[in-house]
């Protein structure tokens, strides 16, 4: 490898960095009214997470030939879609869950009220982002609206969600489970991929196979977050282990049992790396993420 | 009047029926999955409501030559905006309300967990409407997409409703009290009047005369709110009445008193029908809603 390639390692964490100086700069300051509501927005958002969407944005970006700034604002407005559904998902009247990233989660760290408020005032400020700082023309700058629309919304992670709910204590067989995946994680996960090509330019057959790659990846993510959930330790993940099968959720785990789970991720992987075929050395790091979500330990 | 003109009683009747048909158009049906979830939006935005804001955006738009389908699509993003700060506004963490618009709400009628997901989900398709729905120049409509975003955000009426929070028990002077209402029910109405105006073309002095209208209205609408919260009884109402009171929530009338609350009221309408002198004839339906904003009984 050449000194001028940065290792995996340096890319993602200079992408991170990136990702997280732009979060600070995009979210509104406390000092501006409300405060404590500025405040719950930063903490949610701020100082965690593997800033997974970010990076397949930039890497989509990049093979897009993409300007930097423009995946900023995108993959900013992907990270804090994700950012309020956690919040919204941990609350009471959801998972319930207290722990996220290793700190309290948003309505214990304030209130459910703030929590429901910070949820809501992140996803319109994701839509801020795209339609008023992404220097791309106002024609794409639309389409990245209405895909960013539809991958959260009733027909994507939303409707995800409300499936998982309705899915509490019914064996799912494995088309329905992965229709439940494919909007709750994948929808959002593809999202972050097609809207880092969107801010630069791709040929249809090119953005067909990237789309197929996202697609894929963004299944992988939840089969491999299933296999987590049973094995890991909520030291390691960060937050509460062993969840869905305490709250009776089916899983890629109680679906199939673990040995055929973790055969599926590594299909999955497989066909995720062979999308990316006619890209060369472009999708290095599309490469290197898809293995990186496979081998992931948290 | 001409025979031609129609009363307000059938222009406001139009406008309505033409923007539940526009919002029953626009919602998911319930033949999409999920099901359960389609269904509880439209419980939400359907068969109810004033539709204080399409009211509004269809008279601005009118003002401004706009092309009636992209006043559909605008009054529509902005309703769907309304309808899911009702729904979260209604939830047991919020103001815990039973009852909305005579109907019981969406958390008693389904549950919790579908109330959240159902008003994080209509407002992901109000800025799907503005995006993919509503025919203006992209430039136009990427415009049209952040003043929603910044009008329902942190800095809009999401951040109105943290200060209402925040204010429980306390006594606010008249100067914080319009500064919480210019947020949380302001920022909105206000809105509706610019995405209406914003659908076609005004010069720049009549954009911010139109504006002055639309904050004043909006301000206006919170103040008599106020009165009637105080006044009316549940059943006029549709919703339940003295809340504020009950919930120790500074109101105008609890800081200035009903009579001063009253005046302030005929302050503002006067001041709202001022801004439109120089329209002439054109401004005819906002000088109505002024009115009509003024003097309803619910």
């Amino acid at each position: 490898m050449s000194e001028l390639a940065p290792t995996f390692g340096e890319w993602t964490g200079a992408i991170q960095q990136r990702t997280e100086s732009a979060l600070d700069r995009f979210l509104p300051s406390i000092a501006i009214a409300p405060a404590r509501l500025h405040d719950a927005m930063r903490y949610a958002v701020l100082g965690g997470g593997k800033r997974v969407r970010p990076l397949l944005c930039h890497a989509a970006g990049a093979l897009s030939g993409a300007d930097p700034a423009a995946l900023d604002a995108a993959a900013c407005a992907v990270e804090l879609i994700h950012a309020y559904s956690l919040v919204h998902d941990d609350m009471p009247c959801m998972d319930d869950d207290v722990l996220r990233r290793g700190k309290p989660t948003v309505h214990v760290q304030y209130d459910d009220a703030t929590a429901l408020l910070v949820g809501d005032s992140l996803q319109s400020l994701a839509f801020l982002l795209l339609a008023e700082h992404c220097p791309v023309e106002p024609a794409a700058r639309v389409r990245l609206v209405s895909e960013l629309a539809v991958a959260s919304g009733s027909r994507g992670m939303a409707g995800g969600q409300a499936i998982d709910l309705a899915s509490v204590g019914v064996a799912l067989g494995v088309a329905e489970l992965e229709f439940m995946h494919i909007h709750k994680t994948g929808a959002l996960i593809r999202c972050a991929v097609r809207l880092g090509a969107g801010c630069g330019s791709l040929d249809v057959a090119a953005a067909a196979r990237l789309d197929h790659y996202a697609a894929t990846v963004g299944l992988l993510f939840q089969v491999v977050d299933d296999v987590l959930d049973c094995e890991a330790s909520t030291a390691a993940l960060g937050k509460t282990a062993g969840k869905d099968a305490a709250a009776n959720k089916p899983t890629y785990v109680s679906t199939l049992g673990l040995g055929r789970a973790r055969e599926r991720a590594r299909e999955l992987h497989g066909e995720a790396v062979a999308s990316l075929e006619h890209f060369g050395a472009g999708a290095r790091r599309l490469r290197e993420l898809a293995d990186f979500v496979l081998t992931r330990q948290n």
